[in-house]
């Protein structure tokens, strides 16, 4: 938009808070309401903590930052303490179920949906302010509560449109990792991170650059060179036969995983969780297409202490470009055992799953899957300014019947008005005038029905006098009529 | 709850921001739903502007602020720019309307809920976030989009359960108070704002206690001396004269006021503005009690700049300490011409009503109107832990039925998962142990049969033995049981 004065510049607002209007507002809506009704239907109740916490409350948990406020949005409150908006909801979770343990049912499980803000640098699709919905169970160390999670993520799947095929929940744990680990012998912080970091690209650079990565080091087409984890031969046998152990069945990854990390103390725990979450999962029948064991996810496992969990859409679509992009990660989740212990001094083990509703939302609009088809209110035209209070009646009449509908209340003409009309989106316009007035009827124009005929009318002074989508109805059948528009467009 | 240890005192939240659970969650999207649904069905359509505006599009708007960050959460952006929470749903809808108002349809009617931060010393019922739900139009100076805003809050309050009788919605304009002030010839600013808050006292300080204020000053049972405006006594007549003018139906309290402002420009404009209301009101039925002319409202017209108006709750609860109390405004509105205008050079009129959501779920949940009956899920006991798989395979096929269930996945023995039923407000529990499987059928206890047998049971032994509630069912028929279950105590 063009700025055609210093005043106008007032009106900007700041960067990465989106405004949404209808549409993108009903597919958030209709996405957090098919998501919480999963959840309320799995057992889990709501639970809403305010936008802002105490700064020490959330920054010492932010995964990948060292200094405590990176990342939020925080300010001093007016005893000198800082305080932050969430940027998540997991951590406002914590503290109140540290906060009120002894007064919750145990295990207590909520689900909630709400924004949550990270003081990042925005960009396109990167948002600083952004919708998730949530579910925890907290109070329950056993892997059956994972598997809960995971089937109930599958479940939000299809519950959003998904079909069996279309989305994926991906699922590893951090102990099988560990059995590899030590299997190798690889145990400094250091070379762990260096080894995550290289298995985090396996889809970009391919085996070969991840066993360059995992060896002595990579040098990129540009020449840059980056250093390895300086694992032996067969050490970087080992971890790629951990990150390619996926088969065509959670049973036949177990049998894979069983022989890269199975014989060590961490690998075979991590073995028998995954064990019991399968159990689970069959007997909830989630499906080998619906759920695998995944040890190419490697994201979140610094920051979660169990199994981990990822769910991908696998739906392709064509973004502004033309170009075809798979959606991807659209949520995720794990097993998060110190995080309400770090507020208490008592164990308090916790899982949960986060749904990324803006993102999603974002995913969908481009996909056009469940795109609402908005219709607009029934518009009553102002033609009369003396009538005012007639078109008030009549308008009254068709909103007690349930119908939506307002008067025009701007102070242009009646080319305007049809062109507010149409940019509502409204499926009618009621017509009083004055010969209709004198006859005791009311003109209606059908805008879907005019739109269609118009494009078989060539000539404008033909298409006027053929008035499309127009006609004439007594009061009394205005209520029925206008239904039979609403219903034929709805 | 006592503190045991440092570590507890870090689970602990900023004053002001409330945890809010199940049954006041439900309650306030009850009533976002209620009155959305109203706000849709007269044609407005939805938007949701960020959390976070500049400062400076919100601050200078504060009505009662002389410092441009009083009152809000305000922080200093990575771009050194002040950004701050937003305070209330109009001063964003206002930039965004400005910003975008090439592009929208005109009027511009829409409605948005959400919360809103006010950084002020909290204390009982007073919060520093709350939720409101508002509609605006935008681009109209007719009275007629008053009215509008006008019935569509009484709409408002008929919709979240009010009979009529219940609520009633107060309008009072600036430019009739202008005309009496033009008559008594009170020009200075200074002058007017005592005798705007003399008038705001009425209820507290009845006739004589306002006369008062409006003349010398007033001393209170303290011995303190308020300064008065310093009125003659004819003037005094003539405010209180206004301030009485309510009479029995809007046409009376027309009538009252034309006496008291008629004749000025203002006061004329005002009654032209008042009659057009009433006109629309009648026109759409709006009785005399649902809506009144009300002399008496002054909050809010420094800040608006013609038309005012209150939504009242007559409706009377008991107070925690047993006082009988009235629930009182539960939201407010009016026409705010200069708003969207000062962010754009061109003239933008505009009115708007705001419910205040939070404060309406409140003193519902005082008055026990509208308390959602929450009822929990169906718990499955978790008695055998090598049976898990079983027991999620029965807690899945409820959910397939649409019931909501879950398995109990705490580590507890079978008293603590009674209690644990009892807390979630569980309707029933589904008891699946080695005698009911090798007879292949399932006991269900009904938990409201149950607890009301309970209390014609003098002796613990013979309530044991009785299990009231209980009963054994086949599998094949447990869905059909359980729906009955939770269809009685629906």
């Amino acid at each position: 938009m063009a700025k055609s004065s210093r005043k106008d510049d007032l009106a900007r607002k700041p960067r990465g808070f989106p405004d949404r209007r209808e549409r993108q507002l009903a597919l958030e809506h209709r996405l957090i309401r098919d998501v919480t009704e999963v959840y309320e239907r799995w057992g889990f109740e709501a639970l809403e903590t305010g936008a802002i916490e105490y700064a020490d409350s959330l920054g010492k948990f932010l995964p990948d930052a060292d200094r405590p406020n990176e990342g939020v949005f925080a300010l001093e409150d007016d005893d000198e303490q800082w305080i932050s908006l969430r940027y998540d909801l997991t951590a406002p979770l914590a503290r109140f179920a540290a906060e009120n343990w002894m007064f919750l049912p145990k295990p207590y499980r909520r689900y909630a949906a709400g924004p949550v803000w990270r003081n990042e640098k925005p960009g396109p699709g990167r948002f600083r302010e952004f919708l998730q919905c949530d579910a925890d169970t907290v109070g329950s160390a056993s892997p059956l509560a994972d598997a809960e999670m995971i089937a109930m993520a599958a479940e939000a799947m299809a519950a959003i449109g998904m079909d069996e095929g279309e989305y994926v929940i991906r699922v590893n744990t951090r102990q099988v990792l560990n059995g590899v680990l030590d299997r190798i012998d690889a145990r400094s912080d250091g070379q762990q991170l260096v080894i995550l970091r290289a298995l985090d690209k396996l889809d970009r650079l391919g085996v070969d650059g991840v066993a360059d990565l995992l060896g002595e080091g990579r040098k990129d087409a540009s020449g840059d060179f980056t250093k390895g984890a300086g694992l032996s031969k067969n050490a970087i046998e080992t971890v790629l036969a951990f990150a390619q152990a996926q088969g065509d069945s959670r049973n036949a990854t177990l049998a894979n995983l069983e022989a890269v990390a199975g014989g060590t103390a961490s690998g075979d725990e991590g073995l028998a969780t995954l064990r019991q979450i399968d159990d689970a999962l069959s007997a909830m029948g989630l499906s080998d297409t619906r759920a695998v064991f995944d040890p190419s996810v490697v994201r979140g496992l610094e920051y979660y202490t169990g199994a981990v969990f990822e769910a991908e859409l696998l739906r392709e679509v064509t973004d502004e470009n033309g170009g075809v992009v798979r959606i991807g990660s659209v949520g995720g989740g794990g097993r998060y055992d110190d995080l309400v212990s770090s507020f208490r001094n008592e164990d308090i083990p916790a899982t949960g799953f986060s749904v990324g509703i803006s993102r999603l939302a974002t995913a969908l609009a481009l996909a056009e899957t469940g795109s609402e088809n908005r219709i607009g209110p029934i518009l009553v035209l102002a033609l009369d300014k003396d009538q005012m209070a007639d078109y008030f009646a009549v308008v009254s009449a068709l909103r007690n019947e349930g119908l939506r509908a307002e008067v025009y209340l701007g102070a242009s003409g009646m080319r305007a008005q049809m062109k507010y009309a149409d940019r509502r989106g409204a499926p009618a316009v009621v017509i009083i005038g004055e010969d209709e007035r004198a006859k005791g009827v009311v003109q209606v124009k059908d805008l879907a029905v005019g739109a269609e005929k118009a494009k078989s009318v060539a000539d404008n002074t033909e298409w006027r006098e053929s008035r499309p989508g127009q006609f004439e109805v007594s009061r009394d059948d205005l209520v029925a009529r206008l239904r039979e528009i609403v219903g034929a467009v709805a």
